[in-house]
């Protein structure tokens, strides 16, 4: 019987592995030594719950349960040695990328409702716990974070942690809501990647 | 009859809407999109306050208390329609952040004295709150923070908190000694801009 | 009588004196105010421990004991008095750096474990802890980090902090483990500096 607690504990665990993946990834193409690919790994993994846990005054999740830093690093050092022994493109950790956005949304939103945040700031801890682990990892490896790039990104979250809220208010259930939530995720920032969707962009002065 | 908390949650909630909008006013001189303006209004109205109640382990202000997220928004939005309406002069972001600056430094060095921290804590706590939300949205948009651009700015906060923590020993009611030194942050940067006073500058080697 | 207490405590207090004694070094390479200058050294002396514990969500040290606040202060300020007294060699602040290092790790790894936190994490917070004021110093003087110039650095504090973690298994007690685990960071940083030991560096693409 899957339970919400082990659904969200797997979703997160999924989120920090892919996560990692896209931190190397990303990394790989920079000269770093291995001490600076295990930092990127572990900054895209970890980065964004442990922003939501000190805002929320939660134990730090990977401190409270060392599997998740344990899966990082395994991740990391997995996709180290594959993307050696295969030649991989260079946009491929924008993959790993949206899906841990989705991920990490649902996950954060989740934990934010289940600390009794009200719904505006628990969709805002959705967005944080999403798009945070890329900004830092972006930011390490002096690339402009994705997020601020202008297709379609922290709205994608924003839209899936909304969703995640709606849906059990209309009688939906908590566990097909969060798979929902993230499938909306992904496919918004899939869709927004190939189509090149963005938001309109405003100048306060003409 | 004003009580001291209604003074200090009406003071923030104010220094939030103005710093929302030094945020707009500073990002739209640059190409943001509709996101990344919500971002660096946010950051602005709530950054100082954030670091503040984590260092003081204290339940983030804006966490607790949803209004004063919903405060930012609305004055950045607000600010972002004006903006389009009338031509604004560029420099005039640094009114609305010399207000913040003022009336976020009295709110901070407030939350640390009732928080229990001693004095020399309390007058940082107070800067922190002071000038850490203006560091963020220079950062955001690209330009070096005001604070270090010499002319006086933490000095003025920390002088100002200073006048927090002092007043009330020499018999002055809290409430008046909170809008004194708020008076007090907010002349002196005034007349800091306007004069230039520099802080004297050093070098370890001549 | 010793207590592992009192050591900690006089780690952490030389820690802090001895690592604002390397942010004002350094900064006075750059024409920075006062101010700045006195950011500088408090983000170097203050910087590893409270990210390590507001990740544990333990009392900020220094607004616990506003002691080390006053012996940062205090060390920044000689320094600077002493930088323009005599002329100092450019590259001196990495000895205090280095010490800095071995103790902070110590000081880090320790408290982690006072916490209950799980070995892994407990040498992470040590590592931490032992290199983040640095990060900060750096970056405020827009320096690249030392902990990323590829000589050995994090790696030196994490063997340290396992040093810390085995020894009393092994039956050794914890003070002496302290300073053996100490003077191998040290130790460790010194070697490295003079005889460039680097970790390999890797490339995810040939």
């Amino acid at each position: 019987m899957l339970t919400m607690d082990t659904l969200i504990y797997g979703l997160a665990l999924v989120g920090a592995m892919v996560n990692a993946a896209s931190g190397v990834l990303e990394a790989g193409r920079k000269r770093f030594d291995l001490f600076g690919m295990v930092v990127v790994a572990l900054a895209a993994a970890l980065g964004g719950g442990t922003l939501r846990d000190i805002l929320l005054d939660r134990t730090v999740f990977w401190i409270a349960e060392q599997s998740y830093l344990i899966a990082a690093l395994v991740a990391g050092v997995g996709t180290f040695i594959l993307a050696r022994l295969v030649r991989l493109p260079a946009r491929l950790f924008l993959l790993p990328d949206a899906l841990g956005l989705a991920l990490f949304t649902v996950v954060g939103t989740q934990a934010a409702i289940a600390h009794g945040a009200p719904w505006l700031v628990a969709s805002l801890m959705g967005v944080i716990t999403g798009v945070f682990g890329g900004i830092v990892r972006d930011v390490l490896c002096n690339e402009l974070p994705l997020v601020f790039r202008g297709e379609l990104y922290a709205t994608a979250a924003w839209l899936g942690a909304l969703t995640l809220i709606v849906l059990p208010q209309l009688g939906v259930s908590p566990r097909l809501a969060a798979l929902f939530a993230g499938a909306t995720v992904l496919a918004l920032r899939l869709l927004a990647m190939r189509y090149r969707w963005h938001l309109p962009s405003f100048s306060a002065r003409r």
